[in-house]
């Protein structure tokens, strides 16, 4: 049996360069189209600006990037991970005829999309039954969260099944390969924090509820907790590292917090999934771990475990504060999207 | 009429190099004693692993550090920076004979003992009389705040004035220069953020408390607000960032609040003492600020404002969030302190 | 006696970023227009994005950016900051009417165009009569070094003029601000080094050769030492770095090379120009200085002196190595021209 | 066959940790003893600070270390990365009954130890049978050089075989990982660069020297290259990049050159020792390569190759300019000393 064929469309981005790594020996997928809007035609080793500590495989530099017409292109899977402004139009049209996995937020909100992480809330993709019937599509579009909504929704959502999370409030520290390439300007970074990162501290309140909500009766309903968020930029290469604050309607128990995170599991894990790590959740008893630099790695797959530290009380017994870790282009991004893309395969979506 | 002789107990670290160059000019104060533990017999400019940008005034790198001895030591003023192990001791025996003004944590929180921002608590000075009645000291202990506390506290006063603050959940960025020299390996903290700093968060949770707690009837009463505090280090030389979000009982007007951080003013501002700056809290409406590296020196005496913007909505009226700066070798220490002091001069507690 | 007006072609670069603030209280010239290609009908404070650690004049602010049309703009003195594919149009536009002090790298290497470090070779100013009579230009242009020449010509000057230098190897160790806004991306360069800047090896070659050349028979006649230069970007704000080393052809004496550059002095130390430093040369004698961020600023204008430390022994008595540190957008860009134009100005070639 | 036991001698410093990960899967060696003063007594994962970011091994966490004493302890070999000031002494007292193979600079200069890196000077190995003869030791010490002289060694010794190398211009920008741990200062290197390493630059000249010196009756008789050079810290984690400048006495080729470096092999190579890497050098042709993240990994073992770029044109056809890379803790420090022993054990020195 051959693998899937699957297209890359932004290939030259930064999240586009993971995929390129991150697929060079999947066992189901094999790339066998990039597409790109500015580097349409020429060599993908010419167009692309590669920033990673690997190269680009030598086959893969060959590859001429072809233009991003839904007619002339035909794949079993598309990963998208163009640029906002592109994507509204282009994902609609691919999602006509083909399976559309995306890392953007063009379509995120929509009621009958859904944003998936695979090890939380696999029952949502049912939804696109929904979405290709009322749209009229053959294809479809699944989505993954923002890069910084990701490590903060999986740490929740088994806390959220324990003592029911009321109100989030959580303060990120960004990578800053989150802004992409060439992003953030080291003039403004080095010896420095910015405090802000545009439309983040919204999306991160809004898709941890959809993400983190019940599928019923063909719809998403949203959690109600509430999330409130502080986002700011570091200089750091890769990882987001967030101080989260959470208030419960059930008492909490330190010790039985971090069982319950150290023991979550998913779908992908017991589908033992190409790209699932053994534990979606790692717990770190020293005072001052995750670290970005020395945990963005970690597991048995490196960048799709999320780190979780120094768990420890609130003010009172409603509360927990800890600390997460997640690698912001693996399981903030491509990685996510793959292992999604793994599920929809093994759910017979993706064919 | 001469300048007071001042002092420095713990010269040779990182603060004490800030009371240097602060007080090279300074229109009461003279440095006529500097002592050190292990620099002892050295002349300052030997002993000293001088870190600013700025080169110690020549005239101070040829004095020789002296013992810490109560017993050999004169001088109308002690300022104490002093490693903590050997503060509680020293600080003791020196308050037997002359006014001290502390930047340890030796003897903050002890009841009788003020932590002073000029601007917020002036009045809990007056413990300083009950101090060295039930000691028997002639001379007194005035402490200054955590660095991380201080600009918490500064924004934190205003606020609970107009609105009583209930609760505070503030994340601290925190620059380098505040874990002293040699400090923070780079090792550990290039591309890395650290998500711990020791008793940092209990420190700041208390002393917040107590600093903007009442003087009444001899006694400080703390302030019953609750602080839940997440201490992170960055790779900044100087400055700490903080993001706060904090509950009140009083429904709180985004744009007023910012006019109430705006015009706050306290008792260094009214004497016009030299070290006060013009405006305690400077109110940025950029986006993107307070940056430590762009904001940490502005105000007319740089770095003694605390910077704060992002001032928004929290999750419903009776809640504010926002980012505040404080310069933590300044206002955070060395600067607080010689404001504290020149307060006390005008108070007529040092002579 | 009024100001002389000035005109900032490019003003919301980085440069123009720093004549803004330079020429703030500058007692001779006063900023009466500010022109930029892509802002052009904004507002400054609208149009720039300012990255500097103070904030723009107010009056600056309100400013309305000027498209860059000579027929239209008027002024005593136009500073060209322009990026380097429009600057050589344009300037020469100006040129025909008004005097033009550039740093950009258009007409630098033109024969009859002087390469000027006032301290240096302001001899080589006189070369405009003959600039302006071959083009017919009722203006001139005079142009400044790439900021990563000027350090290595300052430091060599007068150990040429003592032992005659015949091979420089130098190895530069350059500051982000050097490429710009946004310039190089922090993706790029935190944890790292980038071991390469497009075409500065051989401007630092070439431009050095001509600066440290002599005016003769109305021509200037390049030096004849050859210059091995290898350019490095690294982690730092602002200041280059560089490892020098040289041969000479009389004996080199470490001490006596010392107080050569000490002691160096220019014309604008003479003249007293408002810009000039006191010493155009601070050598320092400590075994790690200089160091950008702790040296950049020092001297009595801050940025405007260069600073040379670790002087030592070559490998024979016809060498000598050290190392240079210059504030590239200061020294190196916009304070150097700035100096120039008060030459210019004291030289009644400018009224 | 069971494997060779491995004492470490300085367990837990930055080098003590490579060695333990390079050797948790080692096919012929196996750690039985960790060694070091101030933490004998205690389990190595209650004693080390581990900096790096994977976690130590589980079974060598709960190793308990030993303390430095010959008498009390046996292996068939012994790795040294002591503190200098502690190593001379033990590592004399270890090698009258033990292999010991040092990182350290005590022994490195004496005439009749050898400094090796395999691919170099396997040969030099041969002086150890003078070593033990005259100075009565069962065991030996074999050293490999400061981590600087590595990358610089490896670089130079086929362009010598070519070219006849007579002056070497070297300037160093060395990661914070070279100087140890706790090490630099983070509050000395964020935004800066240190220009002085102690002892480094003698280090340089004197150790290449000797490496690529001839083994000549029984002596290793220097080679007569003279090198200049100046050393430099930067703010980056692991990988130091030196700017290279050469005399040679015969023409140089730039093309012939690289491929030279490219196609270089040694005694390693040919044996297919497990920690040589396929190819020694690395030669990349962009434009902007070897750069300190992007590259200190790369090649088939990581960490053990030498990456070499820029390579172009002198000032003139007896010169050549390149940039070199090396991994300072792997292929500068522990990597190279367990290829060193993987050569000493097939050349049945260690048994």
């Amino acid at each position: 049996m051959g693998k899937l064929n699957v297209a890359i469309m932004g290939a030259t981005g930064m999240v586009g360069q993971q995929y390129i790594r991150l697929l060079e020996k999947h066992p189901w997928f094999e790339i066998s189209i990039l597409m790109g809007k500015r580097s349409a035609g020429k060599k993908f080793g010419d167009a692309v600006e590669w920033v990673g500590s690997y190269d680009p495989p030598s086959k893969v530099k060959e590859v001429v990037v072809s233009e991003i017409e839904p007619e002339k292109q035909a794949a079993d899977l598309f990963f998208s991970c163009l640029p906002s402004e592109v994507a509204r139009e282009v994902e609609g049209k691919f999602a006509q005829k083909y399976p559309v996995v995306s890392d953007t937020s063009a379509y995120r909100m929509e009621s009958d999309v859904p944003i998936i992480i695979p090890e939380l809330n696999s029952e949502h993709i049912k939804i696109i039954e929904r979405q290709k019937r009322e749209r009229g599509w053959k294809g479809f579009i699944v989505t993954g969260p923002n890069c910084t909504t990701t490590g903060l929704a999986v740490a929740l959502k088994p806390l959220d099944e324990a003592y029911n999370v009321r109100k989030v409030f959580v303060t990120t520290m960004q990578a800053v390969s989150g802004a992409g390439y060439p992003g953030v300007p080291s003039l403004l970074i080095i010896d420095n924090v910015i405090p802000y990162i545009k439309d983040e501290e919204e999306k991160v309140a809004r898709e941890t509820r959809k993400i983190l909500g019940k599928f019923q009766n063909g719809i998403i309903v949203e959690n109600d907790m509430m999330v409130a968020a502080s986002c700011n930029r570091v200089p750091v290469i890769d990882g987001h590292l967030e101080s989260v604050y959470i208030e419960t309607e059930k008492k909490v128990n330190v010790e039985e917090a971090k069982s319950i995170l150290r023991d979550f599991k998913g779908v992908p894990q017991e589908l033992k999934l190409p790209s699932a790590p053994e534990k979606p959740i790692l717990v770190r008893e020293e005072n001052d771990r995750p670290q970005p630099r020395r945990d963005r790695d970690s597991g048995s797959v490196p960048g799709m475990s999320v780190v979780v530290g120094r768990v420890r009380k609130g003010l009172d017994e409603y509360s927990l504060q800890f600390t997460v870790l997640s690698h912001n282009t693996i399981r903030g991004a491509a990685g996510n999207a793959i292992l999604t893309a793994e599920l929809l395969y093994r759910m017979e979506y993706i064919k």
